[in-house]
């Protein structure tokens, strides 16, 4: 479209992806039935995990995504997993998505960010555009131009984050047990929760302070979609000013929007089969 | 109740139906069991369509209720389906609604509107008063007296449909593929999203544009529903300013709230019979 | 936590509860398998019920949580049930349940409160801090400190009460059916939304209008969760400055977040297994 919609930062009509798209050969489908069983198109799936977490938080929904005949790559970036190294960057995180991109040869990628891993979806999608598909944010940041992933945080959570990383000695923030319990894990059962707490690690806080330039993101047409899990009680709900949904996704302009139930960290685990499903509507054509 | 309640437009409690309400027998009811399954009142529903649809829009639904026992009619207004002529105003189709109510003879309505539907809803029950039961909004317009449903879209959505009115000839709305299937389609197949595209036509852009003298309709008091599908984008969520529940919803004073998991346009094709217990379930005394 | 936390009165960082929390043998959970039917925790629930209502509105689903397992018991307070005095305090609604809880010698409490009963949950609490293991708060207020339960009626809301109140002889409200069937048990059908209209009676008023003290609720730490049935519209939804969530569930603080597909009255009667099921997910550590 025109320079119109440039100024409605926040708005469905802002952006208008036509790439993706195909002349639709309607006259084929003028005479389908009513079908929602469609056959799977299947689809490369890039999947990028959130921060207090690694790739293997994609085990078990990547396993249900080959199932259904999908390709999926789960890479793990710096500072994360087995890394020793939390002396981390955005750019050096990005960066390696990118690299991990361009070395598998990837094309039409359906590129998914969970959590904080929708800040490096935005960047990813700068670095490397013509492989993209379409772009899922899946309870995710979508930042504006400018911000830093902490300008989302609510001023008391600010001071939260910033408490727990001024107590550790290598600037990394370690959620205490209740925190995680009862905002990321919070369907699930205490002797789960416990499990999954068990294998966090700190996380390195660099990149939740560094502002980041995404006018490039904002130029980009590439079509996206929002998969949001209602009862996530990590950013507060329905309000104006802060959270995934709308706050966060209205950023994306024209947007597709799918719903699920479940938590910000647990269902992924506890519901994998759902969660590809809504992958799945979440990243097809 | 009395004239307080008329200085709060958005609010349940301004408007007060007592009619079509019966006095309780309680007595018959008093040792009744915990029971979820009663049968069925018979209802009579006529069933709205809205804007890029058909009475076709209805189909499957009305064949679900029909199969639950009820009296099922979808009248088709001027400018859609296989009528040629576009140059139609708001007032013509609300008319042609109440006439083929009149002509039917139908009393004890549950009058239903989609989307644009539900701007006629308001009109049709200015017009024929003593035939309805209940009226019943689902993800549909509620205006305030003086508004024109244009005044409900948001200001970059208000460019976006001025500029594809203008680039039209004869005063209709066309809307691209990639904002139908994002918005009106998000839950449905690519398929099947195509499928539904191929139907639909321009939907003359005139009623979207006329301001609407509502005085009669907001000094009834015939029961309401909002019968809300989550996971319609086609109007901002959770928004103090904009959408369709609770923004619109509000302003019919006292109503039943009813949700269904679905999308603005494609789940009334492919989960038709929910959509039917949701009716119902709106529908009822 | 610090002094930080005081200012902001609505924020999940304000409490930090460590209570009713342990050091976690990690080690034991290391090796744990995904696994979503963990044996239930035994726990003791007592249940406050709201207005409107006494301590059948928990008989199905006390029922269930005891076939899972638990210990329940649902303490009928003052001027509800048969108690034919109306002349009724909420210090002495409050007083009753603290004396019920000590009298039956209850230790490590899930103290829930549905609709009205929140507002005693949070006094209760005051009253008997160490015997609580965790509030939970279901479709129910969450007042400030100084506030009294009409505050958080809307201003039509707040004159359609009064008006109520005051065309009682004894100062109770009685609820009309018309405005008890939309609202309270609007997924209801009629006969069942008639039979339970049948047993309610006039609820005493004072309570709805003393300013409580709740400076000491505020400086507990006691875990608390909020169940939230979605389809409740008694209180409009959404909302900034009214509502159940997320307007006064924020006021918790850190509080674990669960969802149901109910209305505010009649769900708890249909399905009480869900409600079950939905209170332990709340309930447990």
């Amino acid at each position: 479209m025109n320079a119109t919609y440039a100024s409605y930062n926040r708005d469905p009509y802002r952006t208008y992806p036509m790439n993706g798209w195909q002349a639709q050969p309607h006259h084929a489908a003028m005479h389908m039935k009513v079908q929602t069983a469609e056959p799977q198109q299947p689809l490369t799936f890039v999947l990028i995990h959130g921060s207090w977490a690694d790739a293997s938080f994609w085990d078990e929904s990547a396993a249900e995504l080959r199932k259904m005949g999908h390709t999926v790559y789960t890479p793990e970036y710096p500072g994360h997993g087995k890394d020793p190294n939390k002396a981390v960057t955005h750019g050096m995180l990005s960066r390696s998505i990118a690299d991990f991109i361009i070395a598998h040869h990837l094309q039409q990628i359906v590129l998914v960010g969970h959590s904080f891993g929708g800040s490096l979806v935005q960047k990813v999608a700068e670095l490397v555009p013509d492989r993209l598909k379409r772009l899922v944010f899946f309870n995710a940041f979508v930042l504006n131009d400018g911000e830093m992933v902490a300008d989302e945080f609510q001023p008391a959570a600010q001071v939260f984050f910033q408490q727990l990383r001024e107590s550790s000695k290598d600037n990394t923030i370690m959620l205490p047990f209740p925190f995680f319990r009862e905002t990321f894990v919070n369907l699930a059962g205490l002797g789960f929760a416990k499990h999954v707490y068990s294998q966090i690690t700190p996380e390195p806080a660099g990149p939740f302070y560094e502002k980041l330039d995404l006018k490039k993101f904002y130029s980009l047409t590439t079509p996206r979609s929002y998969l949001y899990f209602t009862v996530d009680n990590v950013m507060p709900q329905y309000n104006q000013m802060y959270g995934w949904h709308p706050h966060m996704s209205s950023r994306l302009g024209l947007f597709r929007l799918i719903y699920g139930h479940g938590d910000h960290f647990s269902t992924a685990k506890t519901e994998p089969r759902m969660l590809a499903q809504k992958l799945y509507e979440a990243g097809r054509d």
